[in-house]
C-alpha cells in the first residue's frame, strides 16, 4: 500500500472518531443545557423576572399547577409572576428551590423530572416552612435559539395517585413522538 | 520534507488531539452518567417503582441505614419499596428529595457525597415538615450496561459523629480500590 | 486534484471540527467543575472540614454573609469552620443544604447562582427545622489548579430586596470584567 493510501485509511478513521465525539458530546451538551434552563426558574420568579421565567417555555408552552391553575404561553406566565399572589409571597420572603432533575433526550424532543419546594418566611416564628413539595414533570424542545419547556405539570406529593403517576413514568424509557404522560 | 510526510506528522498530532478529547469527554460523561443514576432515586421510590429504584444499584448492591436497616442485593432494595412502611408514607405524601452530588471517578469506580431529605405531608397542619436529613455516601462501579452503585450509606445528621465521617471522606481524594470508609 | 491535495484539505477540514469540538468540550468541563466545586461545600463544612471548606475559595476570596459577617481570605473562612457558632451547629446535627447551582463562564471568570438550606435537628420535636433560606450569588475564576471562589455572598430570603437584586443578576447575560452586581 502506498503511504497516500495509508494516509487515506487514518484520516477516514480518525474522521469517524471525530463523529462519534461530536455526537456523544450533543447528549452531554443537552443533559447540561437542559439543566441549566431548569436552575433558571427559582431565582428568576423569586427575583420577580417575569419575563426571564416566561422566557423558559417555548412561546406556547403550558404550565400546569393542578387543580389551581394552568398558564398557557409566555404572557400568562409572565403574569402569574408579576401577579398579586406571586409578589405577595416573594415580599413576605418565598424561595421555589427545585432540584436538579432527571433529564431523557431523544432527538429535539427531551423529558425531565425533579422536585419543586415552595418554601416561605415566618418572622414570627424565626425560621422557614414548607408550603409546598411537590412532582414536577417537564416536556423540551430544541429551538433554534435553545431547548424550551413547552408543558411543566407540578402536583403535590399530598398522597395522592397523580403526582406518582408523573414520577412513574420517569422510570420509562423515552421516546420522542410517543403519547406524552 | 515532502507533503506526504508533513500530512502524516499532522495526522498524527491530530490522532492525538481526539484521544485527549475523547479521554475528557469520558470523564464529563462519567459525572452526568453518575449524577443522572442517583436523580433516578427519588422519583423512582416516591412513585412505587420498586424494579426501577433496585436497578440503580448492581445485583449484589448494598443500602445501609444505620441503625434502622441494611438492604442486600436488588430484592431486598425493592422489597424496602414494596413493604408496608414505604407504602404507607407515599400512601401519605412523602417525598425523598436528594442534593446533586459531588462525584469522584478513578477508572471504573467512583465515589459520590449528597444529601437525602425525607419530607412528609401533614393534612392537618396544611403544610411539610422534614422528618430525616441524612449525609449519604455512594459507591459506584462502571458495569458493562453503565454505572450502577454498589454501596450507599444514609445517615441522619443528628449530631452524632458517623455522618460527619461519611462527608470527611469526600474532601479527601478518591482512589479505587484503597479501603472504603 | 491530486491525491495529496485532496487529503490535506480532509485533515484541514477535520482540524477545525476537533478545534471546535474542543472548545465546545471545554464550555461543559467549566459548567461541571463549577457544579463540583460548590457540592464540595455541604459535605465540607458539615464535616467540620475547615481546610477543605476553605480551600474551595481563592486565597483572597471573599465569603459575606449580611448583616452578620464578612470572611476574606483562607484565614478567616477556615476559622468560621472552626469556630464555636458553627462547631455549636454541626454538634447538634445540621447540614447546609445547596442546589445544584445556575452557572454562566465568560473566559477565565464565571457567576454562579443557587439556593442554600440551613437545616438544623430538633431532638424534642423529632423532626429537622429550616433555620435560614437564602440567595447565593457566586463569582468564580479558573486558576492554575482549577476554578476557585472569589466572592459569594449569602443573603437570607426573607422579603427584603437584597436577595431579589441577587437573584435578579441572573437574568442578566454575564460578561467577565463587568461591573459586579
Amino acid at each position: 500500500m502506498s503511504d497516500v493510501a495509508s494516509d487515506q485509511g487514518q484520516l477516514a478513521e480518525l474522521a469517524a472518531t471525530v463523529a462519534d465525539l461530536g455526537a456523544r458530546l450533543r447528549a452531554v451538551e443537552d443533559q447540561v443545557a437542559i439543566g441549566q434552563l431548569i436552575a433558571r426558574y427559582g431565582p428568576a420568579v423569586d427575583s420577580g423576572s417575569a419575563d426571564a421565567a416566561a422566557g423558559l417555555w417555548a412561546s406556547d408552552g403550558v404550565f400546569e399547577v393542578p387543580p389551581y391553575a394552568v398558564w398557557t404561553g409566555r404572557g400568562e406566565i409572565a403574569g402569574m409572576v408579576d401577579g398579586a399572589g406571586h409578589q405577595g409571597l416573594i415580599a413576605n420572603g418565598c424561595g421555589h428551590v427545585l432540584t436538579a432533575p432527571l433529564v431523557k433526550v431523544d432527538g429535539d424532543e427531551a423529558r425531565a423530572w425533579n422536585y419543586a419546594l415552595n418554601i416561605r418566611w415566618d418572622a414570627e416564628a424565626d425560621r422557614f416552612w414548607t408550603a409546598r413539595l411537590s412532582a414536577n414533570s417537564w416536556w423540551l424542545r430544541r429551538m433554534p435559539d435553545g431547548w424550551r419547556v413547552t408543558r411543566r405539570v407540578n402536583r403535590a406529593l399530598d398522597g395522592s395517585p397523580e403526582p406518582r403517576a408523573l414520577f412513574q413514568a420517569s422510570t420509562q424509557p423515552f421516546q420522542a413522538g410517543a403519547q406524552p404522560s
